[in-house]
């Protein structure tokens, strides 16, 4: 079982159209998957969910015991200002600390509009997931100029598909 | 004028305190300040005020004016989860979309009760506002172990207290 | 005068092409340049200029000189392995410690062969610098797929050209 | 077999004081170990083991030999200007390209004199890896203020040494 996490809360997002056909790719390898759209984050967290009011939203709760449970992951990370989305690291810092993702695994894929794919992204989560204890797979699959490549709400460039079928392949033996 | 931001939205936090120290620091150089703490993101945040609702939040809307009129800024970054928290770049997020940082110009002071300081926070951070077009003032402040270097709700070692005064010093030279 | 840091010592490199356009651009705008490549790293460094030796090596002594000399630099940085070169951070290594670079000022420019521009080259050697208290100016360009984009020993694609005279323009205000 | 990099040519270092103790750790666990020694890179590197020399320099040719047949490593890396030693990131730049580290396994630990631990040196590091297609273990482990630990040559501080025991045993399953 690899849970997909869509790494933000934009409504019919490009990364929620990545992770979903990422997840078909993993069934289609005979694993099986869940997906957490962070669409999921309750709209008011910022005051229900942190620091004192850690584990008191019951809404943020259900998030947190998915991720609880899981043991492998990946996390389809669009670009945000250079860096990833801040609901993403608010996701991570609503989680019971420490010890909800260490020695978890994961894959990491970055989707941006522009030329980077998410590269400063994904070094900057990778960071995050170390000092959390998870492992991070090496190859990050970087998706940039992404509108360019869809076709229908699917990545239909053949050299990215490649590139998401492979890191699928690694993900499952990771 | 120097805008300093308190970086969290956690309540009495330390970065806090150390905000209101630094401001000290600098009004005492005649450096005139004011204070945004991320106490006021508005907790309703993530489902009012990105994406097709970026604008329309009136409460963060007078967050977005002062840091639009800013030319020059302290940030006092607290780690969370070896990184900056997440409701910082949520607040960056939420900014006017391109221009608002661009060609301004930043101090980064990086806060942890752990031992690194922020370093890696400060690095990301140096990323995305480098990325957002704002200078970045080479000189970066780890604050770690903070805990034990507070008395009476103020940094009291005199060595911070020194790397302070000498950050305040050249960011009103910067 | 800017002094411009070609930072391979691969000989014949795009990024000693990319240095010398940039510094006629700069020249173009009245300002004078030096260059810089570190094709003149002497061969047998390694043992004879870092550590005891530091300050020993009368050839590399020339380069040390002329980067105490200097006060703002633009570096022409290619990707290698997904950072900087060795070289440029053991060119670094070498200057005197500590104080060379200290409140001088910088711009960056990458260029790679893949699509990255040394997004993270450029990201890395960035907190190398601000260790080492030299300010570094915002805009970084990344120069990606360069190949692509040289004729006659050029950069001569529009958009790349356009971003190299911006970040002239900006370097010489910084 | 895990192979051990002590990452600096600077004679006696404390890196490899550590690379020893490190290694020492592992064979009381019942793991074999090799150290390599950046010591050994060739004073003559610069000019005769990269671009259209590479492979040609029969002394690095051994540690290249090395590299490609070990399969998990362990990097002990001193932090130098805020970042990994430009003869350790050199050392890398003379591996053959692509392929000699895809697919292998690593741990990382920095050292420090001064508070940081090398924590930017390992994030820097740890992109490199990546990029290369090599794993990196979650725990990277910082020995900041690395003279006042040390003992006869050997770091005494308990918790130091508990870190590293730790490290050891995740290496071991990784």
């Amino acid at each position: 079982m690899i849970t997909l996490i869509s790494s933000t809360n934009r409504p019919n997002s490009v990364s929620l159209m990545v992770t979903q056909q990422y997840a078909h790719m993993l069934e289609q390898r005979g694993e099986s998957t869940q997906i957490i759209s962070l669409e999921a984050m309750p709209d008011d967290f910022l005051g229900t969910a942190l620091y004192h009011n850690s584990g008191k939203n019951e809404h943020f709760n259900l998030l947190r015991s998915q991720v609880e449970e899981a043991q492998k992951f990946a996390f389809i990370i669009p670009e945000y200002n250079g860096s990833f989305p801040g609901v993403l690291k608010l996701f991570i810092d609503g989680l019971k600390f420490p010890g909800t993702l260490r020695n978890k695994k994961a894959g990491l894929i970055g989707v941006s509009s522009g030329i980077q794919g998410g590269a400063l992204a994904l070094s900057h989560i990778n960071d995050v997931f170390n000092y959390l204890g998870m492992h991070v797979m090496a190859n990050r699959v970087k998706l940039y100029k992404i509108e360019d490549k869809l076709q229908d709400g699917k990545v239909a460039d053949p050299q990215f598909v490649q590139l998401l079928e492979r890191h699928a392949d690694q993900l499952i033996q990771f």
